[in-house]
């Protein structure tokens, strides 16, 4: 056997990464965590590494670990929470990068191409700097490839040609992140002699090195976040505002069947809950395409959550990909509705919704790529932040899209932008429409 | 049920095809043919046609059928042989496009890309009139995205939601074409209630309509064109020089045990042939990895064959792809070895390959991908064509890619190039370095 990409030990796998490499790691919600090389990694002692990823992951053994031990100095990431501490130290410097983007940008890396023109991003940060370029009448921006030294990824299963197979969402980040990387090492459940060349998922052309897994604990369910958040509804002037669940059944409503919709990170999520029967075809950027509501304790597949990690239940027509392809559906103009929740919204439809004025990282996540495709863009948020107006006349946080958003639907109302300006749909139970537009800033017709 | 993209008829399918569409039809060798979909556009009536393709497909009811009824006026293709009369009598407007680049514009144009720079073409035709930058020292083309009206796909399966199956080597360009489609038409051997969510090879929210193909008479392999030659070698002064065979079994010797090694279309293709048991892990760009010998007769699958259309056996280690995965990998330098046919090699290490210089059309293939992903280019041809030489100073053809060729097997000698000249490394029995030097026009070294 002259092909072989086994190694015996984790130890081995990671011996020549040295003091300042880069390292795309790749992962998304549950598959980021790497309990075998990310400690062989830490014990092999190397720092100043520059770490490419989606996020830091919310387990142990994920790219987080290596950040509380201090072994990063740089992170291209779309959601950087957990490391905002050491970025507003200035121990941590921090390029974010839309998560369609990002995985579009690895591709490019690995497979021959210098760079491309995305309609992700135009008009917001991350734009700056960089050529936009017009193209049939629309603006474009160029992103250029990334090259990793090494990527970690992981996988349920591979073979001795380095051949991976995935299972559920756990495609996600991976193959795009593999394809990228000079020296390529996966972590893997298990080894088999081959893998059925039909469920392939990267081939092994792509991969350098299969590490197997140390044993872990039987899965056990993290518990949701939802379910440990009481559904409060606001008080204005004395009067409840909807719940979380009401805006949400709201949001559902305004959805017509047979429709592709994109259900962003945070509330949105709550939507899933209530389209069953519909014939609304969900999509989720780690993805997925045809998921529901979100599955029972015990009915939990480990393998099928959304792109806010909760688990959730398949609907008929449902199916796996990758990220690339998940934001290809989204850039493309496939997805019909995307429902973004918001920081801001402005009276000329901008939308703000990853990241405050004052902070340092953020949390751009795929809102940008949604945002983007052309998508009727629906923004579900509290109609204030405490003190704060939300509905403004012009975003003061830096924008997630300029002029992309439709409809919004707080608390308080839903409101559609007909020839360029909001006007209140409908207002809640108890509120006039008088009262609503009172309490924002943004002038609203009614 | 809202979501049902089933269709009754393929009349039906294409009735909105107007006359001066532009349609992608995807497939690659024996995936090429649309017995439901074709008729039933010849049948519509729709002329002045724009038509995207890998090929024209040899069989009936594909490509060339539209061509030989007169209904294109405009191609791109990799491939123009069968249209080269209408091209040279200016029935047909022509762009050649390398087949890596052919899949990768597709993909850009409904993805939401506008372009893209690519190691591909860089120094040749394909790339005038377009704009080559420098990233990183080297030179990359920039090539625009191409959305088409209508994409015609061909599957194994699909259910209700558009979602399609693919078999073996039946992925190929077909989920690229239907990215880009703004209406995709996918013909299918068979409807299910549901795809298997793992076995979805291309997302249902990327096809508009599924037509079941009409009954088809059970498949029967073609005879291979490697039968109907005789392998009768060349005399140079009357002496034999190496078979077609011993050519191939001269390349097998040179290709290194476990690397990756893709062959290109005719004599290149017997290679495969004379590596059982290396773990030489053979790359096809119809989306293989892991293919071994023609098959025989009675092991043929048909959903299992080279670039070349010849029916393959798997080795150990297989896997399936789609042709934009498959030209990531060649492009990206993951092929280590190439080996292509030539019209000629000139002392700069210059490959022309795909056009003669009084030809109209040409063969691009994937050889430009090829000769650009940096790998070895070993070249095999016959060391004379007829009275001309092949090995020359300056080639006087269309370049194929710009000092990319290592290795010359031919009949007669295997050349390699050392510090930049072709040096003979061996040379055909019976005859001296000094004999072949003499009948070729380039200087070598001996």
């Amino acid at each position: 056997m002259t092909i072989d990409k086994v190694v015996a030990t984790a130890a081995e796998a990671v011996a020549d990464i040295p003091h300042g490499a880069t390292i795309a790691i790749a992962g998304f919600g549950f598959s980021h965590a790497y309990p075998t090389l990310v400690p062989a990694l830490l014990e092999r002692g190397s720092t100043g590494l520059t770490v490419i990823a989606n996020s830091l992951g919310a387990q142990a053994d994920s790219l987080a670990t290596l950040i509380e031990h201090h072994r990063v100095s740089r992170l291209l990431i779309s959601i950087s929470s957990r490391a905002d501490e050491q970025i507003a130290s200035g121990e941590i410097q921090v390029e974010l990068v839309p998560q369609g983007t990002l995985v579009e940008r690895l591709r490019a890396g690995g497979t021959g191409l210098a760079g491309f023109y995305t309609r992700t991003g135009v008009g917001t940060l991350v734009a700056e700097g960089k050529e936009v370029r017009r193209f049939d009448g629309e603006d474009y921006v160029l992103e250029e490839a990334i090259r990793p030294d090494f990527s970690f990824v992981r996988a349920r299963r591979a073979d001795r040609f380095g051949n991976l197979e995935f299972s559920g969402v756990g495609r996600n980040f991976h193959p795009a992140f593999a394809k990228a990387g000079r020296v390529v090492i996966a972590e893997v459940d298990e080894i088999v002699d081959a893998v059925d060349p039909e469920r392939v998922g990267l081939p092994g052309i792509f991969v350098s090195r299969v590490v197997q897994q140390a044993p872990q604990p039987p899965f056990t369910p993290p518990r949701m976040r939802k379910e440990r958040r009481e559904d409060v509804p606001v008080e204005y002037g004395g009067k409840p505002g909807l719940t979380r669940a009401q805006m949400a059944e709201t949001v559902a409503g305004l959805l017509p069947s047979g429709s592709y919709v994109n259900l962003g990170l945070g509330m949105p999520t709550m939507v899933s809950d209530y389209i069953a029967g519909r014939d609304i075809v969900l999509h989720s950027e780690n993805g997925m395409l045809g998921y529901g509501a979100h599955a029972p304790a015990d009915r939990i597949d480990p393998d099928v959550y959304n792109a806010g990690s909760g688990f959730v239940e398949l609907e008929p027509g449902a199916s796996f990909f990758d990220s690339v392809t998940s934001f290809e559906m989204v850039r493309g103009g496939q997805v019909d509705v995307v429902v973004l929740g918001g920081l801001q919204v402005d009276q000329d439809a901008n939308l703000a919704n990853w990241a405050t004025s004052d902070r340092h990282g953020g949390t751009i996540g795929g809102a940008m790529d949604l945002a983007a495709g052309g998508a009727t863009v629906v923004v579900m948020m509290t109609h204030l932040a405490g003190e704060h107006q939300k509905l403004v006349t012009r975003c003061s946080f830096p924008l997630t899209g300029v002029g992309c958003v439709d409809v919004v639907v707080t608390d308080l109302c839903v409101l559609r932008r007909v020839d360029g300006r909001f006007r209140i749909e409908s207002t809640a139970p108890g509120f006039t429409p008088e009262e609503v537009a009172a309490l924002t800033e943004m002038p609203l017709e009614h």
